[in-house]
């Protein structure tokens, strides 16, 4: 057939291709069909599509594309050129990145800061009316939080929440696209924005790891036509997200080994070294630039760390307050499980109580709006909020918190007339200092858990930061009021320093909710003061040691809310998972093509099948994977096999023979007698032909002579018949496999190391089955679920913990030693043990 | 047969197994078979090994194990129990190590202290005699680097050197047993505190990466008997020795975060972030334990830094002092190249040259004592090395290059009057500071490149790092020279702190030296500061870049010059080898067995082939790749085919029919016709017979009747045709495979995500070649190299790059297509096109 490319103008006759077109109506097809031609068919598997549009997907299952291999070729020759130029451009892409990602972190934090100084201003200035200074400290963060609701609610709803346990998915080798578009990028930041503008307990981290692959992913675009689209890559599109997600913490917090450590923990399973500079380079840059604005600004004199401390170097801490913050790290510990369990909660119940459910879903904006009046009439300063530090920000608070001085000493404030007014929030002339916190920490705990379920772009980890820094102050407090002149025996004195409590305190309940030992780093970076390295470290990893044990860490409980494609980590002593083997898993009925299907099985396997690649086997007997396809290449085989050009050339050759002869199609159904499919369908074939008639006959169509049409159809089907011609089809002729023995650890461990989405399990070169992420996902939340029943695969408890793990596949083997020497063995040691099982096997080989 | 197990012991008459062994002095064989018969035939495969002995490395080769299969049960029963009890002792394990490791760092510390001040006492009580002085400065290093090159080499010459390389490769899946065993340990440690003690500039931080892994190893053997052969589990030992590798440097710099990282960096090419809490939590343990104990011998009042530093924190340094800092880091960079070329530089002279080779090989003492001798005389205090601050140790050298007050104002030195004997090292009346900082970092740049090639244990970081801080220094005071009274504009003056820079310089430098990023954290943690945290970061970073690009690592190169079996990094922007694909690296010419190979074939590819598994396929013809076999399985395969058990068996039936039949061996002849082997070899045995009858009847031996003999080998030749049973063998059913078209950067990164050695390369399921690590490692280094010529595999370059790249493979399939559809296609499109190549195929297939 000539090639699809070159257009053939010369026949205008052209067959409707109505085949199968018969629950519809007429006319309506007949107005199509004019349209289409009116087009000039510019879509040469337009007609393809109409054929099959009477089953369930077909026509958007077999939609016709221009290039069908382009991701194919990737492979050949734009990698090479790619690769070439690829350094330099990485540099300047990776500057491009910081820089732009500062100037965002460095804008917004600008607006965020002016937003809250419009609302102090209002609020001071109504200092004469406490109703109307109410109204104006409610109304404004309702508005704003409402906007942003909203707002994210119709430009793109993906900005929502935090991202990272999107950005976990996506770079776990899932594709979630909507969630890297511009739109997407522009909801999140002015959102996020809003949100923060408001002076809700909500954290900027977590969507800047998405706001900074938003503008990796925008940026790959941007250079693409630039660098001759070499940006398409989807090796580098992961290299470029992951620099990007460090890109994203470090400038947020002006951390950048924090930054980098902290994406890896919390986006990876397994990590590349080799890609580790990228991640450095870019977040250094960013966190640089983001700090060096703050120096032209006249904010900074220079370059320094975001939340300054001024600890004692010296002697930090002594060795016996080691006992003090252990405790500190386990309570944290707890802590951290309980807001991931309490966030998880709110969510479920609004979920599980239909009424409420069913009311949200239509008035989308009330919850957020009912969330912030609650906690914006709680934290009112006149009010409440006078015995919690209401009227400070997070970043406020944060600075009072890291404060070096006691608040009080010998359980009595001491007076703050050192300091501004951040301190003064914190001491109540009729209330202890004890009790502000306590206050602080217990009605922050819910009010964070509560406000991060907002439907507005947000992250959990400042407010969580903040309340571990306040916990933490509290026993610095406590301890400082129990030793008011230090522990240390010998010599001089070294006071207790609460705020150094508040930084272990800080880096545990953030380590413990995110599950991740890199808080640490971003302490010190965010304090610049690396003097607590010790404290902070014990903290931190018993902290996480106990909430892993206790619940997943806020990222992968949002991802099993959302219900997202990931790959859940295997926990930490669940056994009972290393009982499960592939077989249990897997699906034994997997969807295959074998080298002599026709284009029949093939369509039929198109239209049933959801898989985005069909396994290709030698033959049905023998069942030995060669490979697999995907589907888009099957889609355009079959395309090929059925495109307008085929069509036209056997019209023209129709419209040639039709003097000679009266029936053309006879003639080729003549020529093609050993298609096996063929010969099967032949019977089908002539039922389906007297329908068509009866069909066609009542269609009159003006174009072409309705002869025509019922002969097309007949040629449709003889095509469909055919044999598949695998010539001009990418195969992958080394899918991933496994065997069935495989135990469910190692194939978790293959899955996240490959990025796999699904492997064949074969036994001896057979295949037997496949598993996709979805099977292993069910596998180990089934034994991993804390709360709830632990559902275990139906064979994992029947089975024998000894050494017959390889019964079966001995077995195999030997079926196929003996059917290889035709069962004419003579000194077999024992023959009757494999005679039994095998015949039915054997027989069916020739 | 009878099962290997049970010992049949009634018949006691045996058969010499002496068929081959027509090398060897008869008589020498009857002792041997006497002294065999009297041990009671304690080895079944023994008879087997007599027989094969005339080949090459055939006694080796068929060395029979009592469990075969070890490795393969451990994945049912043992890794079931060990991951039930595994978590917790996860932690004692991680507790234990950290603890032993603590002490051994301080201990080693206090010793070599101990070493110095024992110079330096000796060396400060002959003030008197300058030739005595001379003597005792010269002599005390001699001795004890002496002593620790002797020891190294009798005890363990793997002790020798940093470890780091061969941790890096024993991470990466190649077993390097000899470097993990108690006798290295004891050599490491012992040789690395001589080699310390002698005060030359070596480190000691590479050292103690292996001992900390040597320590992990022999606490997994110790712990093995304690908690039931857990300990046993190779996925496990890997874990555990990346921790062990974290544990080194934590507890050597009291660094537990830059530990984790550094060994991350330097060991691991793919990380499991799931292992991350490990390698904090035993650093972080050991870290502690280390300085707790500083604190609880008095030398400290608190747990501080190691060298602690007390810059200046609100200004730490202005923004305009950045462009010294990168020109800092870029030098650095080059620096670090310099270091790794000289380093490997005089390795290869003296490889090179032949006499001196010779000479060193001979007296191995000789070169460690006399590098010593040249720098020891060159520090002398009273000689040159009053120019370069000879007399002071590398500790006191830091302490005082990290000191935050400047040198020198205004070109001219300060008084010294608040410092230590350290500073006044630096000062000589004469000698501007800056002539001694340069002389100091010349003389120990290269005494350190000369000192890290003897033959002790020892690192090369802190020497490195002592100069990055010397050099940075050098760049501070020059800059301290230029602006006095520091760049700051306006208001208050903040002199510029040299200190600042020597931290600087001191984390570029040794990042470029080891290619790692995380010495920034390193120096972060050295000195308990992290105010510097950009400049140090930007420099950091920028040295990598220039060094990456020069040279390979230091650990690297060592690995090149050691040609350890490790995978070398794809390097950055070698674009030529995402040219080369897996086919023009591939050993064509692979070693298979089919289904259908008798034990003939299995003894001649055991004695012929050196891999370690072999594939097995199904046919000669078909080629369809079944799986592999592990070596050790063949052998165990043909040891029970020729096991004294079913000789014994043999033989008693041979002396039952001996009454009835006078040629019971034409009967076992009969009763095999059906195997393919044994027709085709039938000629071949009978000439072998002959000549063994000729043989035997020459050989008296007084055991068995010598008639027996003959019939015994015939048999053995018999059995040898028998085809092989595989089923008691343990197949490996998805060994990995390749395509011909993969990319040699694809082949790269699995091999390296799953620590492959070899992969085998398939076509459409037909085994076609194999690839192992050292096909691998040469494409890799033929376009690596960055001395010498490149070399390209012999077909990259004669590739197109265009889109032809699945030609051969589609044609491979359309082959298997018309095999199995009987080459009667109806109406394919271009039948010459593949009918020329497929002739020879097709033939082939019956």
């Amino acid at each position: 057939p000539a090639p699809p490319g070159t257009r053939q103008r010369e026949l205008q006759v052209e067959a409707p291709p109505m085949y199968g077109r018969y629950t519809q109506e007429l006319g309506v097809y007949a107005k199509e069909e004019a349209a289409r031609l009116r087009d000039g068919g510019v879509r040469d598997g337009a007609g393809l599509r109409r054929n099959t549009s009477v089953r369930s997907r077909a026509a958007d299952l077999l939609e016709y594309e221009k290039d069908p291999c382009a991701k194919c070729h990737l492979c050949a020759s734009r990698c090479q050129k790619f690769l070439i130029s690829r350094v330099g451009e990485d540099w300047i892409f990776l500057i491009l990145l910081g820089l732009l990602m500062a100037l965002v972190s460095w804008v917004m934090d600008y607006a965020i800061a002016f937003c809250q100084e419009a609302q102090k201003w209002m609020y001071g200035g109504l200092d004469s009316n406490m109703l109307l200074q109410y109204i104006a400290w409610v109304t404004y963060p309702v508005v704003l939080i409402t906007f942003s609701a909203g707002f994210t609610q119709i430009l793109a709803p993906q900005a929502v929440g935090s991202g990272i346990p999107e950005m976990k998915t996506i770079l776990r080798g899932v594709v979630l696209k909507e969630y890297l578009t511009f739109k997407t990028f522009v909801a999140k930041v002015i959102g996020l924005t809003c949100a923060l503008g408001s002076g809700m307990p909500l954290g900027k981290e977590g969507p800047f790891v998405h706001v900074a692959s938003l503008c990796a992913a925008l940026l790959s675009k941007f250079m693409a036509p630039l660098f001759g689209g070499i940006y398409m890559n989807e090796l580098r599109n992961t290299e470029m997200l992951s620099a990007a997600c460090a890109v994203g913490v470090g400038c947020c917090f002006a951390a950048p080994i924090g930054g980098v450590l902290f994406s890896i923990e919390v986006t990876s399973t397994f990590f590349a070294v080799r890609n580790y500079w990228r991640g450095f380079f870019a977040a250094t840059f960013s966190a640089f630039i983001f700090r060096v604005l703050a120096v032209w600004n006249q904010e900074e004199e220079t370059i320094t760390a975001l939340f300054k401390t001024r600890f004692r170097l010296d002697f930090p801490f002594d060795l016996q307050e080691l006992p003090a913050f252990a405790i500190l790290g386990i309570a944290c510990g707890f802590g951290g499980a309980l807001f991931v369990y309490l966030n998880r909660l709110i969510v479920e119940c609004m979920r599980k109580q239909k009424t409420i459910n069913k009311f949200l879903l239509r008035k989308r904006l009330v919850y957020p709006a009912l969330v912030t009046l609650l906690i914006s009439t709680l934290t009112f300063p006149p009010g409440f909020g006078q015995f919690m530090a209401g009227q400070l920000t997070q970043h406020e608070s944060l600075v009072a918190l890291f404060d070096n001085r006691t608040w009080c000493r010998h359980g009595v404030a001491e007076e703050f007339d050192y300091v501004s007014h951040h301190h003064h929030a914190w001491k109540h002339p009729q209330v202890n200092v004890f009790i502000t916190l306590v206050l602080f920490i217990v009605m922050k705990f819910w009010m964070s858990a509560v406000a991060t379920t907002m439907p507005v772009p947000c992250g959990a980890f400042m407010p969580v930061f903040l309340i571990g820094a306040a916990f933490g102050r509290l026993v610095g407090e406590i301890m400082a009021t129990m030793f008011p002149d230090g522990i240390h025996a010998d010599g001089s004195v070294y006071p207790i320093v609460p705020g150094g409590y508040a930084v272990v305190g800080a880096a545990a309940l953030s380590g413990a909710v995110t599950h991740t030992v890199s808080t640490a780093v971003i302490v010190f970076e965010l304090t610049g003061q690396i003097s607590h390295i010790l404290p902070v470290m014990i903290a931190v990893i018993l902290a996480n040691a106990v909430a892993q044990s206790l619940q997943p860490s806020l990222y992968d409980s949002i991802i099993r809310i959302k219900k997202l494609p990931y790959l859940p980590e295997l926990g930490m002593g669940h056994h009972e998972k290393y009982n499960i083997r592939v077989e249990d898993i897997m699906v034994r009925d997997v969807r295959y093509i074998t080298l002599t299907s026709c284009y029949r099985d093939l369509q039929e396997m198109l239209v049933t099948a959801q898989l985005k690649t069909l396994a290709l086997v030698e033959s049905r007997d023998s069942m030995i994977l060669l490979g697999s396809i995907e589907r888009l290449q099957l889609q355009s085989l079959l395309s090929l096999q059925l495109s307008r050009l085929r069509r036209l050339e056997y019209l023209r050759q129709l419209a040639q023979d039709n003097g000679g002869r009266d029936r053309p199609a006879s003639r080729t159904t003549d020529s093609t007698p050993s298609s096996p499919c063929a010969r099967v369908n032949s019977s089908s074939n002539a039922r389906q032909a007297v329908r068509f008639l009866v069909m066609c006959s009542a269609f009159r169509c003006v174009i072409v002579p309705s002869s025509f049409s019922l002969q097309v159809a007949e040629w449709e089907e003889q095509q469909l018949d055919e044999p598949v011609d695998f010539k001009n089809c990418k195969i992958d002729p080394a899918p991933f496999q496994l065997v069935e023995q495989t135990s469910l650890h190692k194939t978790h461990t293959i899955f996240s190391l490959l990025g796999l989405d699904h492997a064949y399990v074969t036994s001896m070169g057979r295949l037997v089955g496949v598993v996709s992420l979805k099977e292993l996902r069910k596998a180990i939340e089934g034994s991993v679920t804390v709360t709830g029943v632990k559902v275990r695969p139906p064979l994992a408890s029947f089975r024998d913990n000894g050494n017959n793990a390889n019964v079966s596949e001995v077995t195999e083997l030997h079926k196929l030693c003996i059917r290889h020497r035709g069962l004419s063995l003579p000194r077999e040691p024992n023959p009757p043990d494999h005679s039994n099982s095998d015949t039915n096997y054997c027989q069916q080989v020739p």
